[in-house]
C-alpha cells in the first residue's frame, strides 16, 4: 500500500494531501469547514475523478456533523444547499455528481433525529471510500491481466493512489502487473499545463520503485513511432454509455496514436465513472479553466505579457479509439453500447441488493 | 520588416539575440570569439535550423577575420579546425552543414592573401545571411497562395523570424498571408520543453498584431478535433530526399493528426534544409539532450528528485502525412523523390550558373 493518504477522515476533520505542493512538499490540510473542502476541489489540491467524488462525500459529511439545527428538515435543506454547492466545484468528472447522489440517497433515508441522520452520512462517505480503494485494486487485478509480461506502459495525467482514495485506476494497472513480478516500465507524459504527471505520477512511481522515465507530451508520438511503447492506460473523468472517455487534456491525441500504430489504449475506472445519462461524448461538459494555468507555470510567465491563451482541461477520446475500458466489475470492450451496459446492470442489480 | 534582428554582422562581431531570455528580457549578445558563436549555438542562444546555418557561416568569417597568420595555407588549415567545431555544435538541422560547406567552397578558391581570403569568406556569409531572407520572402509568397483567405492555422515551435535571418518560414507563409489582408488567426503550440512556441512565437506574433492563441502542446489534437485548424504549417530541419521532415519534437504527432482529420500540413523550408544525401528519414541523426531541460523549467524543478527523464529535440514525420513542402524555389508534393530532385535540380544549376 502507499506511503501516503490522499483523503480521509480524522474526527472532525477532513485531511486532504496537497496535490498542489508534490513533490517538493508533503503536506496535509485538515478542513473542518466544508467550504474549505469544495475549494480544495477547486483549486486542485485534491484532483482526479474517484478522489474528487470520495472528498465530496466525505465534504457533505462534515456539512451534516457541522449543522447547528437540531431540526431534521432544515438540517436536510441546508444539507441540499451544500450538496449544490459541491457540483458548482467541476463540471467534467461524473464521479462528483455519483458521490453527491449517493449522499442524497442517504440523507433522504428515515431517521430519527439530526445525529443519526449525520452519522449515517459519515458512514456512508466512508463506505464510498472504502469501497473506492477495493473497486481499484479489482481494477488493477482485471488491467494487470491484460499486460505483457515484458511492457513499456505510457500513461499520461495521474490516474493514481492521488487521483483515487488509493491504489489508482491507470497506476493500480501498473501497480498490480509490476507486483505480480511482470517487468514493466513506464512512460510518464508530464502532461502539462497542470503537470499531474512529472509532480505527482513520477513521485508515486519513484515511491514504489517502479522504473519510469518523464517525457514531455509531445515526445510520446516520438517514442510510439520508435516502438518504444507497447500499451497506453489512462484513467478517465466521465465515460458514455457509447464507451467515448472524457479524460485530462491530451488523452485523445494518444488515442489517435495507439490507432495509428496498432497499440492498446485502455481506459481503467470504476463504474461510478459511467454516466448511464450521457449517450455520447459530445454531451460531456468540458471544464475550461484559467488561461494563466497556461501562460505561468508555478507562478511565472512563460509566454510575453497580454499574451491570448486557451485551457480546455480535458478532451475525449472516441470509442471506437479504445481497445477496452477496464473495471472494477471486469473489461468492456466493443460493442460498448452493450458492454458497458451489461456492467451497469449488474452493478445496479447490485446496488438494490444493497439497500 | 521585424523591430529586431536574429544574427547579423557588427564589424568585427557577429551578434545575436538572446532566444533564451526572449520575451522577458531583449538582450543581444556581442561575440568577438568564435568559440563564443559556436557555444550559443549549442546553448540555443541562437536555433532554427536556417538562423543555425547564418550562424555558423558568420561564425566562420569571424574565425577567419580573427584569425592571426598571414600565412593563408596555415589560415586554411586552422579555419577547417573551426570548421570540424562548429560542425559538433548540432547534429539534427542539416543548414548546420550546408552554410559550413559553402564556406569552405569560398575558402578553397584562388587568393592573393590572408585579408582578400577572409573578406570573401565575410563577404559570403553576408550574401547568405541576405540570401536566407530573401529566401524566407519567396516561401512566404508560395505558401500564402494556399492559405484560404479565413484560416485558422496552428504552428509548432518557432519556425518565424527568429529562427531565420528574418521573416521566417512557417511564420513567413503566415505573415505573408497576413500581409495580404486574410482573416488569419495562429493556434500556438507552446513547445515543451524549450519553450519556443510560447516564448518565441508568441512575442513575434504579438509585436506584427498577429492574432494568436497559446495552448499546451497536448492541446492540438482537441482543437483539431473541434474543426477549430484548417491548417498545420511548421518548419523543418533536415528534410530527406524521400520527403520524410525531422522538425521539433512533437511535429510527428501533428502530422498523424492532421492525416487522422483530413486537414492540410505543410512545411515551410529553404531548400538548404533538404539533405541530398539523405534517402530518407531514418538516416536523420535525432538529437539527444539534456534530460534536465525536460525535468526543470527555467532553473525550476517540475519532477521529483532523481527523476528519469529523456530529451529527443526532434522527430520525423513521414512523406505521406505532408501535403506540401513549401520552398523559395516553389512547392514541392508528393512524389517528393520526384519534386524535391527537381527543386534540387534547379538550385544546383543556379549555383553553377553563379560560381
Amino acid at each position: 500500500m502507499s506511503s501516503f493518504e490522499t483523503v480521509y477522515w480524522e474526527d472532525p476533520y477532513v485531511v486532504l494531501i496537497d496535490q498542489t505542493k508534490l513533490p517538493s512538499e508533503t503536506l496535509y490540510h485538515r478542513y473542518q469547514d466544508p467550504e474549505g473542502v469544495a475549494l480544495a476541489i477547486e483549486n486542485m489540491i485534491v484532483r482526479g475523478a474517484p478522489a474528487i467524488g470520495v472528498t465530496a462525500a466525505l465534504g457533505l459529511a462534515l456539512a451534516a456533523k457541522q449543522s447547528k439545527t437540531q431540526d431534521l428538515s432544515k438540517a436536510r435543506l441546508e444539507f441540499s444547499h451544500w450538496c449544490e454547492r459541491f457540483a458548482r466545484t467541476r463540471p467534467t468528472a461524473v464521479n462528483l455528481f455519483w458521490g453527491i447522489e449517493k449522499m442524497k440517497h442517504i440523507s433522504d433515508q428515515d431517521f430519527s433525529d439530526t445525529d443519526t441522520w449525520s452519522e449515517a452520512l459519515l458512514q456512508e462517505a466512508l463506505r464510498i471510500r472504502e469501497e473506492d480503494i477495493s473497486f481499484c485494486k479489482k481494477i488493477g487485478e482485471h488491467g494487470a491481466a491484460l499486460i505483457k509480461p515484458e511492457s513499456k506502459i505510457l500513461t499520461h495525467c495521474n490516474a493514481g493512489a492521488l487521483a483515487t482514495a488509493g491504489w489508482g485506476t491507470a497506476l493500480g494497472v501498473i501497480r498490480s502487473a509490476f507486483h505480480q513480478g511482470k517487468n514493466i516500465s513506464v512512460w510518464v507524459d508530464e502532461t502539462r499545463p497542470f503537470l499531474q504527471g512529472a509532480r505527482l505520477t513520477a513521485w508515486e512511481l519513484m515511491q514504489e520503485q517502479i522504473p519510469a522515465t518523464l517525457i514531455t507530451d509531445n515526445m510520446a508520438g516520438y517514442f510510439i513511432q520508435q516502438g518504444e511503447v507497447d500499451a497506453i492506460v489512462i484513467g478517465a473523468d466521465r465515460i458514455a454509455m457509447n464507451g467515448d472517455v472524457a479524460n485530462k487534456i491530451g488523452s485523445y491525441t494518444l488515442s489517435v496514436l495507439a490507432k495509428e500504430h496498432g497499440i492498446p489504449f485502455y481506459v481503467a475506472a470504476p463504474t461510478s465513472t459511467i454516466d448511464i445519462a450521457c449517450k455520447s461524448g459530445a454531451q460531456i461538459p468540458i471544464e475550461e479553466r484559467s488561461p494563466e494555468e497556461v501562460t505561468q507555470i508555478g507562478g511565472t510567465s512563460i509566454a510575453p505579457q497580454g499574451m491570448s491563451a486557451r485551457h480546455p482541461g480535458f478532451d475525449v477520446s472516441p470509442a471506437q479509439n479504445i481497445t477496452a475500458i477496464i473495471t472494477e466489475r471486469g473489461v468492456a470492450k466493443a460493442n460498448y453500447m452493450e458492454s458497458l451496459a451489461q456492467v451497469m446492470e449488474t452493478e445496479l442489480a447490485e446496488a438494490t441488493e444493497r439497500s
